[in-house]
């Protein structure tokens, strides 16, 4: 009997390997063993620290804002980032009274009733995590984490700064699961042993919050998704054609008269709180002031700084309403740009090393010109756009029509980010960017455009016989992108490898258009998460194996109060192997 | 001045009739003033009874279970359902200390900071609603309402049931804007005079509770939503091949065994709460038992029923895993299909007068046998179980195949649920089921398949060369159908004047393969208010009026806990006749 036991134990536990191991992304090296271990309610951290020569070395350490906060030899553990950190995990997952539990009974991912009860001989009462001495000046190194757990409960994590640690906590949390009999948090998995690290630098998400109302409590709850799924950027389209959400002191009434409503401003604090809010968690949080496209809501303050403003028809002027356009060669637009950076720039810098100065979509018409008569002019606006940039000590991104449309000269550190994928057959905007020697960020909106497949939301033109907008009323970029596309998009497909340095990562898209803070949860998860993999591992398989660890993420994801939709049919993941076609 | 002040009131109030009236669905006959009326916090409910002879005539009142306490002359204010919406109503549009108030301010679908401000002279303090006598047989005037409001603030409701209270009760609520200075609901539309009824008698939304989880709790929501929308049917689509949620006490291994999970078991009175809750709201929940295909999940309780369990290659035997049917010519099948329904029948039939017997995608395959050979044995099936439905005094409704892919003859009462829409150029589905002379409702996966478009939830097969689960993942009907796609569905489009009258109406699909409770929300509304406004109105032309009045529909929705997206992009409501094309 106690054979049968043991056989069975054994047997379940291989399963749990096989079937239900959810870290996503998945770490670049692991070696897991079948042994439980208990996760003790009061577990605790204690912090380490490589020494050479005795001497302390920190500046590694230096790495998010308010870990600057933090001196050695003082414990870490008053007031960083990273003690913040295991704070969140710790209550995410212990069942304390009142709290949420972030943990979860993976009944879901095993046949009915089969789910295995963890045989647990011992238990983590301490987490140990050891500061390395940097040993190569590459940033990778930065989010490098390694974690080691024995047999016995030993835990230990070996970061080179911050940053890998919450990468640590992060992959930690998914280690637990809830006892369905004790409710506690146990992993099967020790002794374990993983080493990580990304493979891109720039993992990130562009989140409109122009078009639509996007509040800073839902991007916080977005950040702590982003978090879970190891983004390290969160790229904030704070302002559109639309509405100017954003607070600027120095210039108040673009908020005032340019948002949609003064209950829906983006105040100073707002956007720091963010921002913290963000370092916190591992993601520096970035602005787009998109410009000089896409700025009709400027209009609103200061209606002579806008050129064609909301002119018709407006399909000729503006690839959306309203039209409208910053005027160029203008001194009042040049002081207006220059008092608008020194604004936010000195802000923003403390949390990013980076800012977006738009450039998609420029329309040569809204100037009456050609694009050839356009291109001085518009060299003009982005050389001082981007000395006002440089001036703060950022790093300026760009969208691709700088480049490839208006064929500007950029400086060569300026970020170029692409979102269209090229002609077919042709090569990628993306290799075409590389190609001229410049960084880019990937992001093809035939992969990774979350608006896309919604339906077209103008409205029907009854003056117009031939409007566009028509059965079945799709929008300009379906289908909609389904997780296994967005798993499946290979964004070094023609990239050759001496190019490759040049591509620093990529950035899924949510364009407001059709979403909002009710759909904005449902609408980013798990697909978020799916781009988030390929970020972290680069070029993916669609398999069931990622399916069945996306759909542990989902739950994670539901765990955070993240409204995520699930990800197959349930039966499918109670059923390894029977959903194959 | 003050003349100058009447000319700016007179003009608001003349655009918010052009722009700001978020009726939805819209009422058939509608006028409307300009006088804007506060509704007192205190207002009450008067009930008055339409009389002949001196003799009261209550009959038709008796149309919703819980009316049935009902007894006049007591005061039905008393427990009634009319009387328990009221309250809700008071509920919705008051500010009490700490409810939720689901009134709004408009200030979306104004140009910014141009939302007139009411000029207020009088108030409601006091709805009469007139029970009126039934002047004919016709369905229609079960659900008819009028409201009549007056400038001096007198509110008149006229109806033939409760059922038309309600309806009456959900555009009254529509009347009324939340203040910006005070917060109070007021309506700026006195005098008015609405007269309402439905095109079609069964409005529907066909959700599905077994593929994916969904809880009371969530069908409760929905019912908020549905009945705001004056939709008056819930079909639960309640079991399928993947899971039987549904406690049945006769039968108790069927949900122990065949639900995914023993906390998901929808208990029975789980089930009789959600009758309840819709029935209060004008909606009848009537349930759906797919039978004799979709079955599979019996086979955890009683393997011997079920004929090719989970036989591979699943695609050879069933339409999706797993594959699996009830038997046929098989005396335990017969006997458990009574036991079933004589479970589960006199328990839902006080809610509804509707059954769902299913039938779709019954597959030959899995009986070994071709449709000629497997006709005669489904008909002998399909017979006794309508008869048992008809024992219970219910109406059973089955899916189309049973009449157009197996021929089977069905009692003449039989409805005739159609979900494809027909081969191109030939007759729709529709059209060919009431050319049979059955009665029909509509629903086309073209246009009314909420799930469509979300991409291939099935696992390549790596040991096929041929998969179909490849880039870029599109499911079985793609594209997602937007809601200006759903508004654009005609149903009658090939339906001759003469077989108008079997089209009961229809219903919108919510499959359950990638919904639960976490997406239900956004991957219904505002698509199924835009069905709906179909259901009540018929044939629809999408334009920008039908765009604002959604676009209110849904900040009704979102005041109600419902999480909908937006339909546009909120400067689009903002400026009107600026997003046409």
């Amino acid at each position: 009997m106690s054979i049968l036991r043991c056989y069975f134990t054994l047997l379940c536990l291989l399963r749990i390997l096989h079937t239900a191991l959810g870290i996503w992304p998945l770490p670049v090296e692991m070696e897991l063993g079948s042994n439980a271990l208990w996760l003790l309610p009061d577990f605790g951290v204690e912090y380490k620290f490589e020494q050479p020569n005795g001497i302390l070395q920190n500046l590694q350490y230096y790495l998010l804002p308010s870990w600057s906060e933090y001196s050695p030899p003082i414990d870490p553990a008053a007031k960083g980032t990273l003690a913040a950190a295991f704070e969140r995990l710790r209550n995410d997952l212990m069942p304390f009274a009142g709290s949420r539990t972030c943990t979860f009974m993976p009944w879901k991912f095993y046949p009915k009733d089969a789910m295995p009860e963890p045989h647990i001989a011992n238990s983590i009462a301490k987490i140990t995590i050891l500061f390395r001495l940097p040993t190569s000046p590459q940033s990778q190194q930065q989010e490098f984490y390694a974690i080691e757990i024995s047999s016995g409960g030993e835990v230990l994590i070996s970061i080179f700064s911050p940053l890998g640690g919450l990468h640590a906590l992060s992959t930690f949390r998914q280690l637990f699961y809830k006892d369905s009999e004790f409710g506690g948090p146990y992993t099967p998995y020790a002794p374990l042993s993983i080493k990580d690290w990304p493979v891109f630098e720039h993992r990130g998400l562009n989140l409109d919050i122009s078009r639509n109302i996007i509040t800073p409590a839902e991007v916080q709850r977005t950040l702590e998704g982003l978090s879970l799924n190891k983004f390290n950027r969160l790229h904030l389209h704070a302002t559109d054609a639309q509405s100017w959400p954003l607070e600027i002191p120095a210039l108040p009434e673009l908020a005032e008269k340019g948002s949609y409503h003064k209950s829906q401003i983006w105040s100073v604090a707002d956007l720091r709180s963010v921002q913290e809010f963000g370092a916190q968690r591992g993601v520096q949080v970035y602005l787009e002031i998109d410009m000089p496209g896409h700025t009709a809501s400027i209009h609103a303050a200061y209606p002579s700084l806008i050129k064609s403003y909301n002119r018709q028809p407006w399909p000729h002027y503006s690839a959306q309403p309203c039209a409208g356009q910053l005027k160029l060669n203008n001194t009042a637009v040049t002081n207006f740009v220059s008092t608008l950076l020194n604004d936010l720039l000195p802000r923003t810098s403390y949390y990013t090393s980076l800012f977006h100065l738009g450039g998609d979509e420029v329309d040569a018409n809204a100037y009456d010109m050609s694009v050839s008569e356009l291109r001085p002019h518009l060299q003009s606006f982005v050389n001082h756009a981007i000395s006002e940039v440089r001036s703060h000590f950022l790093t300026p991104v760009v969208w691709e029509e700088h480049l490839l449309d208006y064929n500007l000269t950029l400086p060569n550190d300026t970020i170029i980010q692409v979102w269209r994928a090229g002609k077919p057959n042709g090569p990628s905007a993306l290799a075409q960017v590389v190609a001229r020697g410049h960084k880019a960020l990937f992001g093809a909106n035939t992969h990774w455009y979350l608006d896309c497949g919604h339906g077209d939301w103008r409205d029907p033109d009854p003056k117009n016989p031939d409007s566009p907008v028509k059965p079945p009323y799709q929008d300009y970029c379906p289908p909609l992108k389904n997780w296994k596309q967005i798993y499946s998009y290979d964004p070094l497909a023609d990239i050759s490898e001496e190019q490759r340095h040049l591509v620093l990562g990529g950035e899924v898209h949510m364009w407001g258009e059709q979403t909002d803070g009710m759909n904005l949860d449902s609408n980013l998860w798990p697909r978020v998460a799916a781009a988030g993999e390929i970020l972290w591992r680069g070029k993916g398989e669609v398999s069931e194996n990622v399916t069945r660890r996306l759909a542990e993420m989902r739950e994670w994801l539901v765990g955070k109060g993240i409204a995520a939709g699930p990800v197959t049919v349930t039966w499918c993941l109670m059923n390894p192997g029977n959903c194959r076609q």
